[in-house]
């Protein structure tokens, strides 16, 4: 039997501290940490193979800590070590008495993991339950192609195993054989409002899991051998997931006798848990007085760290010309007709930047639809078939960010909104995630409202005018009107470092820019001078406005045209002063629910008064018709309506 | 041997018709619909107790088609029979030819399955998969409440039990023991992009399955016998799933001979795809230049449709007031301290509704934070724990709502991000489901950003001026202040047909109405009077602008303070001209992302020019903070930073 007293002399010091640190933040989950006492010990301070002092070292095991409220108990090990947290640039070691500025403002040690705000020990950040699983996937999908044999543990609640998500990356897992992730069920029986449901008992996650192709074994969570047996076992063909049977506020006879979930202890409560823990020490003849030393880690050789492309460096993505890529891609035809789908220029584009290698491909089983076929085909060890599970194939991409590539993951805008929690924890992340959505707006048409995007740029607008950490826009939002601009925004995208959401469209579109233009982004460009109004759309809608406007010139109006392609619209207020010089008057035209670019030229605009702003969206939940016409009639935004709404506004 | 002949008869024309509507509306799944036509021929023709001619009989069984795709050969049977659509004012009875109207704009037969659209046959929109086995669920919780022993049957793709909802559904279905529910895997084995992962083979469905504690019957979908032995047999303790092993493309050589994902057949292959049909009725021994009588229904007696209780019956929810109900609550005290936190008064208002027996609760695993708890109590055989995931939550509140019930869904307002999809799946369908999103905003400080809803008021306001068929806002959004509002913006949430969706917040406020105020839906209230700049706020932010307008008082500025509590703002117009006939500037102060009330007044203001618009929101991506004071700080929206901002604006 090995000796575990070092290991048992912590054990009952992080075990105190988890829960002094929630009583001293006045909030928390001590119980929920306690239950992981012995796992996080064992990972953390003999297991794992990581360097605390260089969390940045992308060769070392990963730990991603799905229940993410269970978090105390790994601060106090990762302060008990010495461990490093804060920015490369501005490195912090932290010291054990600093686990007691648990959630304070201006602390590194968030009330959930956090990369963002200062540990780099996480990949992730977690809290909302059951993206952990699929964080590890991306992870050990980072390190195949990096031909690091790190592995990357991953610790779930019992409770939390209820998400679907879970199951989503399960599967993944097992088509990918991504055997390096060992997934660690945390079954204490407690969730916040009751005893876990019995369909989350260990017997059941076992059966579900062997079911799912994983081999599994059933740990007492509190035993040292069986933990060290469990996590050090290697995989041999099928992935190994860990059920641990654990006590929700082991060590502490209050926080154990009930379910005492995300609550810390009042202080008069305290002294009894440490007392209780001083007898759990003395019953293991473990002299607490002392400080003994108990790591004991194998460190591994940092691998030269993939670069993230955004800095300038020889590794920049690069697309190559428009017209090239098109004729490589076989579609010279596209460059004669000059109509071509922007969803189609997004696979032109993925499939010409596919040369760096730092670039990775997932869809959701919609890879003929989006065009990351193109992509897939030419680069199939670096394209990963997420099926249709987008939760998953988001959280997948943080993984896979988190290791310094750049996942691109595809699939209709629609169903993004499947994973918006996942993108918005993304977000949280700083994770350098690139989304294209494909058949956004109505003109997707015959298939109905349950395949189209329409509330999508409301909701990443909100994350556009968000900072990170960085003080760059949490979301950067594309929306290219041709194919050309697409082509070259999906370049912009590989290009620009932190998450950027590209919206395309299903029909063919004539092309209106030139290869060799420029896309800054937050800009806009001007197609058409006019003097009586100035009509302001982007993406599809730029085209069907240009039919207006057209129609318009007949009746001798003449109207402006900008095709506004991002957000944030940077250039807002150069926009407004440009028209506040002209006409005075916008019409902003979309193909989405309120809430892009109406509101965000509007918002501009009621600063100070100067122009006035009126906008056409999509105002009725649609249904299906057969052309992109006919729904344009339904939602009424046509050309007729357009140039309708024109003369009332000129008249 | 039972006799087949007629449904044989049956199976072909609905086959052929299958593919002569895809092919004439130029899109759409002839393949997935041919693989589900022996299914849906003995559902529609024999298994299910219906009525074609009145699918608003509430004690029928139920058919919901998860993957919704496959829809066409479900409306070549319903067509066939003559089935009745439309409207119960206005309804529609179907005619075979009425099939070749697929996906048209003025057709009820929409791309998906869409009873807003006037197919009342289906429950649910489905078409973004992985929702249905839930909307099952949700009929079934009804039909319990209801005495009904209707059964619900739920058609479900290989490919799309990839989507974790699945499993959640699936353990939602064995927690509460909701066997009526007959789940059906249609297993044809193909995707879009590829075949259907092994993680999806029928054998490890079947083992996922009976690990979840289901009964397992995998038969061959094309076989008449097996088909209605499984559909048929009786569950006993165990709910019983069906692995029906199928052929995509059945009777089609072209179809069926290689991956034919979402595609019609050209006019040309039409011909010969009907005469590989025409062959199989000739093995069948089928004349099918004969039409036959197949239809051998048991009709259930219509039970009194529960009403929705927005018609201003005798049914109406009715809270009481707003003391009475918290003096009901125990919490006396509150009332007293005229301090009460707006998810508190949710709870009472939720108890005190619960005499009306239309009225169902649902909660995932927070009912202690949410205080969806008191109605749990109280209300046990109402009240349905859904744990922890919140996609299949809401998607069961669209079956329940389907059955003419009232279903109040809450979680934390972070968490319905997860469900967003399943939010915007159930708009489509028009459903009748109250949400209550909790500890809203940052105010939540110490749990960190993974836990605070930010972007949720920009995604439901662009629903909010999405009109839905009825001509109503596809989502309201109701935002109280105040534990009074809450209270009865909750009563109002009851009491008004469609999706509505409640922000409440974390802390305890002042009490800031009279519990005789109104709350008129789109209205605002003027808390303070003034005449120096305007101050519009909602929700938490109130109190902290109210302060700020009191510090500002003492250094001689003089500020009006609107309470905006809703969306749309319908009152936005005539709280302009309030303001254009005082200072002529308002501020906004919010405490989520952009896209809220910001956007909803600058909109507006914009139109015209009359005023000019500033507006404080969340402009970072926060982290955690011990008190909503630190939080507050840290984003910038202080009692001080208003101030600050109102003398610069006052300047």
């Amino acid at each position: 039997m090995a000796d575990y007293q070092s290991l048992n002399n912590k054990l009952i010091k992080i075990s105190k501290r988890t829960i002094e640190m929630c009583t001293a933040a006045g909030s928390g989950h001590p119980s929920s940490g306690l239950s992981l006492a012995h796992i996080t010990t064992a990972l953390m301070y003999r297991i794992m193979r990581y360097d605390p002092k260089n969390p940045w070292n992308k060769n070392a095991d990963r730990l991603v800590l799905s229940e993410g409220h269970a978090v105390p108990v790994l601060y106090a090990v990762y302060c008990e070590i010495g461990g490093v947290g804060g920015t490369k640039d501005a490195p912090q070691t932290l010291t054990f008495d600093d686990s007691l500025t648990l959630r304070e403002g201006d602390s590194i040690l968030d009330g959930h993991p956090n990369p963002a705000q200062g540990m780099p020990f996480f990949d992730a950040a977690t809290g909302s339950l059951g993206q952990g699983a699929s964080v590890a996937a991306g992870l050990a999908i980072a390190a195949r192609l990096d031909k690091s044999d790190k592995h990357i543990f991953c610790i779930i609640g019992d409770g939390e195993s209820r998400e679907g998500q879970i199951w989503e990356a399960v599967d993944f897992i097992a088509d990918h054989k991504l055997n390096a992730v060992r997934l660690i069920f945390n079954c204490n029986g407690q969730g916040q409002s009751d005893y876990v449901s019995p369909q989350q008992s260990p017997e059941v996650l076992a059966a579900k899991l062997q079911a799912a192709n994983f081999e599994v074994k059933i740990i007492d969570g509190h035993d040292w051998d069986q933990v060290f047996d469990a996590l050090t076992a290697k995989a041999s063909t099928k992935p190994i997931a860990v059920i641990a049977k654990t006590v929700k506020g082991w060590g502490s006879t209050e926080l154990s006798s009930k379910n005492y979930h995300g609550k810390p202890l009042s202080d008069d409560l305290v002294a009894q848990a440490l007392a209780d823990l001083d007898a759990v020490a003395k019953k293991l003849g473990v002299d607490t007085s002392k400080d003994v030393d108990a790591l004991e880690l194998a460190i591994p050789q940092d691998k030269k760290s993939a670069c993230c492309c955004s800095c300038g460096c020889d590794n920049a993505v690069d697309a190559g010309g428009f017209a090239d890529a098109v004729k490589a891609a076989g579609a010279e035809s596209a460059l004669q007709a000059k109509k071509l789908s922007t969803r189609r220029a997004y696979g032109f584009a993925l499939q010409a930047m596919g040369e760096n290698t730092n670039i990775v491909g997932l869809d959701a089983d919609v890879q003929g639809s989006t065009f990351a076929n193109l992509f897939a085909k030419k680069y199939s060890d670096r394209f990963f078939e997420c099926r249709i599970a987008e939760q998953n194939m988001i959280s997948a991409a943080a993984g896979i960010a988190a290791a310094g590539k750049i996942p691109f993951a595809s699939t209709f805008a629609k169903f993004f909104v499947r994973a918006y929690d996942q993108i918005e924890m993304a977000v949280i992340s700083n994770a350098n995630i690139k989304l294209c959505g494909s058949h956004a707006g109505v003109s997707l048409a015959a298939d109905g409202p349950s395949q189209m995007a329409l509330p999508d740029l409301a909701f990443m607008r909100s994350f556009a005018h968000s900072k990170n950490v960085k003080g760059d826009p949490a979301i950067r939002v594309f929306c290219p009107s041709d194919s050309v601009s697409a082509f070259k925004l999906t370049e912009q995208m590989a290009n620009t470092e932190g998450m950027c959401y590209m919206r395309t469209h299903r029909p063919d579109v004539a092309m209106l820019y030139d290869e060799n233009e420029e896309f800054p982004f937050g800009g806009y460009k001007q197609l058409v001078e006019g003097k009586d109004l100035c009509v302001v759309a982007s993406g599809y809608m730029v085209h069907i406005a240009k039919t207006a406007i057209e129609q318009l010139a007949k009746d001798g109006i003449s109207c402006c045209l900008f095709d506004v392609y991002s957000l944030p619209l940077l250039q807002v207020d150069e926009l407004i002063d440009k028209v506040a010089g002209c006409c005075g008057k916008i019409l902003v035209v979309e193909d989405n629910y309120v809430g892009a670019f109406a509101d965000e030229i509007a918002s501009a605009a009621a600063k100070t008064g100067k122009v006035t702003v009126d906008s056409m969206f999509v105002r009725t939940v649609p249904k299906s018709a057969k052309t992109p016409k006919d729904i344009l009639e339904m939602v009424k935004l046509t050309p007729d309506d357009i140039t309708k709404q024109v003369k009332t506004m000129v008249g």
